[in-house]
């Protein structure tokens, strides 16, 4: 028996049996009747009724990261927590890895600790095939799912999420009207995020091509901190005989990575080779020269999902998709290009 | 009523207690009654009795740490839950922050959650002060807690660390073998763990040093990971007069921005200037010249954590307090040396 059915059976919507489970005062006492009377009916008591009624509530919401260590995963689990705390609300984070039996485990180990709300830090939680994707809707059916970086046509599943394909679009637009053209795109991650920022540069490139040449791109598959390995992964594309003198990277790691393969390589950057990250992390700080990198406003996005989240939870109706746009910060390993220059027509 | 309580009413150790509450075969039968009596007319049933019977154990470990964007702690988090998930544990994560009143909070609210032992992950969780300790026993008497990092002489709390004292002192006797006078002590914590490095390099320092002269020691209270603002800090030193060539920093953080203020300051390293970090983390492989760091061996540390964790789940005999070496990781900004002189007489 799940929200669905009490939906179907009281011939409300979701949203509104969401909102009557939830105390909100905008719904009618008809209505909120006629919901309590199915819900009586079916003996049924998930947690958010429980909350409606101000039982039992935990104030506790649970967070999902596939990898902690991960510098950009560690920092959003860093703001969400703090911002949670901020207003009253405990956290508890699970771990997962990247394997999807194991984020279905935890799913179901944080709904059986009565959380309020699930977060899922990270788009790698959302996987293209649907069916990969049932374990969400399922915890959605009892608890609000709030997504970072993702999106889902799923009800009671929230979206918070930067525009990371028209930043990578504008990135890669941008090195080419530095007069870079053999730019090659170096990444680790095809997730739902991941999709969308090779999916940026290969538009980009593609206006820039010859009809028939594809844009060069290179998957890393080694450890996300192994610079010395990103290195030689580098140096392994060059030795095949793929020349490039830019590397746009979805990620600051393997953005340092080139910096350090191009200052082996003996090329002066930026003015013989160019680098773009992407997190604009502290990473981007630690190399020499700086790394340009594009900011997607990770504090800002943390901040709404936990205003969004908050709203749901007291029954007020909420943006299902919220989308930012990211910003490219220039530092020392791109060009500087005169203000009409950055804007390719 | 706690473990205590029973162990002086049934006039046995808690290690006995525990070995009974545990299911451990371990035990004498008539032992094993007289402990089942005491708790059964102090109608004592705490997570621990229900999990010696083998009911309602949820076979989750709380995990508890300061500040999971810190990248050491991070790493440490990560290494833990891998392990825990191998064996067939879950776990949940609470971060606390650095706030003393939080990290009881977040404690009460892990034992909430019938948690089967608690993990301190980092020094901060130990104070100085023996009463700002109080939380840690208090739930010590429900539950095993397991500290990385510090110790505390405390029934039913285990430590495993690193002989960070040792590890600060050898760095430092083999910068002065470098022929490095004026070093720097650079750090950002006063943690248990702060403390015994900082001891560390007082203790080499003041061999070598004039009677009545202080070692130098400067410490940053800037964001843990703005690197260009510790720049800064050492330049506003570095203004005010005091000279030094040398710097050891308490984290690989601190000691990539010595790296950078010696770039900046114009000085050849190691030739000039000579830096050792610590925590041999990714960060060491960012910079140019790559960091020496001291490698604290943290993965050994979670796995001997997690067994001794087990080991007590178990109702074994386990050490209270392991101690790990730590070694140092030479790179490219300090001078090599000839192995005879890395040992200071």
């Amino acid at each position: 028996m799940t929200i669905y059915d009490i939906s179907e059976k009281a011939g409300v919507s979701i949203a509104t049996v969401s909102r009557v489970l939830n105390g909100s005062q905008s719904v009618s006492e008809k209505t909120r009747q006629k919901v309590l009377d199915v819900i009586e009916q079916c003996g049924y008591t998930p947690n958010a009724f429980a909350r409606g009624l101000g039982l039992n509530t935990m104030k506790t919401i649970g967070i999902m990261c596939a990898d902690s260590s991960d510098l950009y995963l560690a920092k959003a689990v860093y703001y969400i927590e703090q911002k949670l705390r901020g207003h009253g609300y405990d956290s508890l984070l699970s771990c997962t890895g990247y394997d999807l039996e194991a984020k279905e485990y935890s799913m179901n180990l944080l709904i059986t600790k009565k959380v309020d709300g699930i977060i899922l830090v990270g788009s790698n939680f959302v996987y293209e095939r649907e069916t990969d994707n049932r374990y969400i809707a399922e915890a959605a059916a009892q608890v609000p799912v709030m997504v970072l970086n993702a999106a889902m046509d799923t009800p009671n599943v929230y979206s918070i999420m930067s525009d990371d394909y028209t930043s990578m679009y504008n990135a890669t637009r941008e090195m080419l009207a530095g007069g870079i053209r053999d730019i090659l795109y170096f990444y680790n991650s095809r997730s739902y995020s991941g999709r969308k920022k090779l999916a940026g540069f290969q538009a980009a490139m593609e206006e820039q091509l010859l009809p028939g040449i594809a844009p060069s791109v290179e998957f890393y598959r080694g450890s996300h901190e192994d610079v010395h390995a990103m290195v030689r992964h580098l140096k392994a594309v060059r030795d095949k005989g793929k020349s490039f003198h830019g590397v746009i990277a979805a990620d600051d790691t393997l953005g340092l990575a080139a910096v350090k393969y191009a200052a082996e390589m003996g090329y002066r950057v930026p003015e013989e080779f160019s680098v773009i990250g992407y997190n604009n992390s502290m990473l981007a700080c630690c190399c020499q020269p700086e790394l340009t990198s594009i900011d997607n406003k990770l504090e800002t996005l943390c901040e709404h999902l936990i205003s969004t989240l908050l709203g749901i939870l007291e029954g007020k109706e909420m943006p299902k998709k919220t989308v930012f746009s990211g910003e490219i910060v220039r530092r020392g390993t791109t060009r500087s290009l005169a203000p009409e220059q950055t804007k390719l027509s």
